[in-house]
């Protein structure tokens, strides 16, 4: 077997490891973040849940840190008291990103984690089987309940060689976009090995499986071998070690290699991570902003290369540049060896441990400016810029275009400053902090909490069972590629709503038409979206299904679409139809009428559905991939209908 | 002479040392923020100045660092492309608070300083004459004009003893509030002298000095001693040092003592920094939120000593505590001896430099809770939540808060945790920074730059000459002490418009009537407001009365005034009149109709004006306080217009 399939193997609880079927998987971590944990927190109030039923559970709070009002502070005490109350660990506002912390301090290998966020793929660095999902699948793991996912495939990707010089890990993931894009690796889980693994931290793995979601992959996973041993050892933790490796390299339905000495400086342009070109192709332009830090590139050294690079330099005049700890733990240990210090120096702002621009919430670029960033996602206006222009790339060529002011080749700097590659050895011994971590409380004391909610936390909305038909109007046609932050946009004018459905809901499809809301208050009787290939890609974030279906959305018909929108889609009772014949995409416009009947026998007998283009007088063939479970939900009008009837029988 | 005269002396240029009368001051030092600089970049540019005329101006920019879209990244290039073309050095984005960089890098003992930030009165902690004002005024200042101001009376503070442990110079100044509270300073500059000066560093009395406008103070002044030539050398500006001493201690107008040892911590309660008792009495009450960092306590002591009470502690579960460090060079100098590990270790957010939540730009409180910030303001909703309950006190207040949850007297501490008060000593030698300071270009080059002004940044709007009668409604009856953050707020919804006249006049007066600015719209002919004492107290932001004035406001009729928003309402054309009965002010409500006339001819000579209240068939007489110069100013319909007619002639 390889590392996938031991993983899954020892985690199965219902179903087949065969490739495209649903299998039910035991859930050993559950990792939350703020702006959907305070979704989780209401799921699981609502759901009744007396206490978290997994081995460790974490709400972390690093999204919405700003707080430019009372709300985001009042989501962080709700999280607090909701993690009291259902028996979480809490790690406090502005202690790190989820996935940094959760690697330091909780991660174990051969271990499962589940979280409220796309990139908790991330924990597959560390040996983990670690899937991003959206909340209420989150809740209902967290409740004990197992975690469907359609089984995928095992791309196998060898890795041999040694990285050269000024060419890191993101360089490697970068390459991976550069052949996937941002579809390529759907239904993928992608599993890495070889001798080049050898010269991979587990900081660099980090930063690899991380961006693993921008491929659309299921996750990524690393074996757990001496590397892995000795980043838990400097965590103090060795003794949470346990080997994972793959028994042969023969055991992958596809392969690939990747040779690291071939591999050269790669950016990914805008506005797409599947952009990627090497560095040397777009250099030369003018850039006003670099931004270090996110999970994309959370490790000690992704800060400390870019100091050694600055020391004793200024950054270009024009340039700002946005230096953003990952980790409370880690930015303590930035301060030793003068590296923090180097980074003032060099001009650098230092902004509070958390995940900042990566998600909007600050450091918005100039209008018509470039932005060059360390973090995995550039999708349009995610900067909080709506018509921002964001490169991703390595933390070398972020720090050499700081330096020189437009978008360099970091190895340009050789010969520009005679530099010497600041190679990094992991120090044997760092500062642990574990202080911001609050342990959960007994089950006795846990059971006295009241969750404390401020103006702006409102409760979930009800959501019908399924009607058996109905006439919508087509209210948006869209394009291959749609992320959630173009459904439900990012932002700090929209993060601190995510906890208020209602409002929230008023920005739906807000970065692509803003009259989004308005048509679908006029639309009375409900509409649907036409979207082409990948749709709902990027964030977890289930507000992109919950706020449309609040809206009066009934489905969506796509020609396919990204596994974690697709799994929210269903969870909030909205139908996620595929086309049967591509050229329908093509007929459908914008404002057309479409009736849709006997819904509930045609789906529950796995028929296709035929629906009907009222004034264009045509029928349009409709598929979809779901399983008998999730035509349950999607009967049930969603996730939480079905799980309370479940519950009543 | 006392130390306040030998500075007005040596700077005056018309009129002559009579308390009331005005007088004209060479300006030997500019200072701007971002948050007010744009304006008055935009108001050199309507100028046609071509470089400024003082000896040292400074572009500062610290406020609107969030950068939540756009606008505040398009702010920070207009004013770096603006600095380089008026002759401006420029701070660039985070370097720092410019109260706290100006001191470090640039001030002087013995210059003027002018600057559009009501803070800029703690220069006089280096033995500056140091005067915050609205922007217009430091744009004809920069521009070479003389800066007038009604000369004021001199108060002297004697100084004797030496503060116990546990008590800071925040609590000297937090003394004089008590005393004074936020109108007692009103017509007077603060001169302290006397032995007990010795032991105040010149961040302590910076301390001292910055919150003196929180009194209504024109500013403070302390002398330039051996302490100061201390500070000096430190920042390696030793030459820089001159001495400036009062010739004895009969020089002052009025006088009073304050005994440093009878101090004890004090704090300001919400929601005035004039409403300020011992800690004690509201000791035990739980806190949310401890902000650590602004203008009014940025010396490195005041993080150090924080760090100190918090090293190896644990700050409370329930506890934010927010670090946000001055300046770039204070934040670098904080690493050293392990300062900032401790306070990362114990649990501190560790923001970038600025002025953060000082003016509502991040780390709002959350709803109904309470927080403890060493800043200089606590006016209603300046947090960024509107029904804040924000206290001001000392580092040490602040600290022993933190670690306890609950407002604490930082004595208390010897018992509780067995501590000792961590005595500061000044290091001789620091860390200087000066990397982000981009010095002016020459003449020549600056000619050839061009203003980068992003969609955001707006032309300024032209206004008509005086009209000698109208009839206008009354709008709004306020209160005492109404602050400008009440009359155009602070916060980062709002912050980003202060390049956007048109936009930001939607908020004015927000936080005391939400349907201001539709009522202002319906009122077509104009309106007046109504005010108690001390109209338009604290930041110096002229957007209060220019806002306003877009909106239609002729006039404001209060008891009185607080010096820089009456030169403001002054400088756009709004006449500041007084009422000659109180019963006045009391008969006045909403709604009233008023009818003026014959105004340009009363003003003109000087006589009291007579309006008629229309329903109430009622007459109100009202004077005013203007000199005739403003006078001029008042009949062209605002500074702008005044400047613009001498110049053609």
């Amino acid at each position: 077997m390889n590392a996938t399939h031991k993983l899954l193997h020892s985690h199965l609880i219902s179903g087949k490891l065969e490739v495209g079927t649903e299998i039910g998987l035991r859930i050993d971590h559950i990792l939350q973040q703020d702006a959907t944990g305070t979704l989780v927190m209401l799921e699981l109030e609502s759901l009744g849940l007396a206490r978290t039923k997994a081995e460790v559970a974490v709400q972390y709070v690093d999204h919405n840190l700003l707080q430019t009002d009372f709300r985001n502070a009042d989501d962080h005490r709700f999280l607090q008291s909701a993690s009291a109350r259902f028996g979480y660990w809490f790690s406090r506002s502005g202690n790190g990103i989820s996935h940094a912390v959760h690697m330091e301090r909780f991660g174990i290998p051969g271990k499962t984690l589940l979280g409220s966020d796309s990139h908790t793929c991330a924990g597959g660095g560390l040996g983990m089987l670690a899937i991003g999902t959206g909340g209420l699948d989150v809740a209902l793991a967290s409740a004990g309940e197992p975690y469907f996912v359609k089984m995928p495939k095992v791309l196998g990707v060898k890795l041999t060689g040694l990285l050269p010089d000024w060419v890191s890990a993101k360089d490697v993931v970068l390459e991976m976009l550069r052949r996937h894009d941002v579809k390529g690796g759907r239904g993928f889980i992608i599993e890495y090995f070889g001798e080049g693994l050898k010269t991979l931290s587990t900081w660099d793995r980090h930063v690899i499986a991380n961006m693993g979601t921008e491929m659309g992959a299921t996750t990524s996973v690393f074996p757990s071998d001496e590397i892995t041993r000795f980043f838990l050892k400097q965590q103090k933790r060795e003794k949470d070690w346990v080997e994972l490796e793959a028994d042969s390299e023969e055991e992958y339905d596809e392969l690939e290699e990747i040779h690291l000495n071939d591999l050269i400086p790669l950016i990914a342009c805008p506005s797409s991570p599947g952009k990627v070109v090497p560095v040397k192709k777009v250099k030369g332009t003018k850039a006003a902003q670099v931004v270090v830090g996110s999970s994309a590139n959370p490790g000690l050294r992704d800060f400390a290369v870019v100091s050694e690079i600055l020391k004793n330099k200024t950054i270009a005049s024009q340039m700002s540049l946005d230096i953003n700890p990952s980790s409370r733990q880690t930015f303590q240990n930035l301060i030793e060896g003068g590296r923090l210090a180097a980074l003032l120096q060099a001009g650098g702002r230092i902004h509070q441990t958390g995940c900042m621009g990566c998600i909007g919430m600050g450091q918005a670029p100039a209008s018509g400016s470039i932005s060059l960033r360390t973090m995995p996602r550039n999708f349009p206006g995610r900067s909080g810029t709506l018509d921002d222009q964001v490169y991703l790339c390595s933390p070398e060529t972020a720090a050499a275009t700081a330096l020189c002011g437009e978008i360099t080749d970091p190895r340009d700097l050789e010969n520009r400053y005679q530099m010497i590659y600041p190679k990094w050895k992991e120090p044997k011994e760092i500062n642990i902090n574990t202080q911001m971590l609050l342990p959960p409380p007994s089950l006795e004391e846990s059971q006295n909490i009241q969750l404390i909610k401020g103006p702006n936390i409102k409760g979930l909305p009800e959501f019908s069972a399924l009607e058996d038909g109905f006439e919508v109007s087509v209210l948006l046609k869209m394009a291959d590629n749609i992320s959630t932050d173009e459904i439900l946009k990012a932002g700090s004018d929209v993060l601190p709503l995510r906890s208020n459905v209602e409002e929230l809901s008023k920005f739906s499809f807000y970065v692509i038409d803003q009259s989004f809301y308005e048509r679908s208050q006029a639309a009375i009787q409900g509409h649907v979206v036409i979207a082409g290939e990948n749709y709902a890609q990027g964030s977890s974030r289930e507000h992109a299904a919950l706020c449309p279906r609040f809206l009066g959305q009934k489905a969506v018909l796509a020609k396919s679409y990204a596994r974690i929108g697709w799994q929210n889609l269903i969870n909030f009772g909205i139908i996620p139809f595929e086309f049967v014949h591509p050229q329908d995409y093509e007929d459908l416009t914008v404002n057309d009428k479409i009736t849709f009947k006997d819904l509930k026998k045609k789906l529950s007998q796995g028929e296709r559905v035929t629906a009907h283009v009222v004034k264009k007088n045509k029928d349009i063939e409709l598929t979809n991939r779901l399983s008998e479970r999730q035509i349950k939900i999607i009967l049930a009008g969603g996730l939480i209908n079905y799980i309370r009837s479940r519950l009543k029988k």
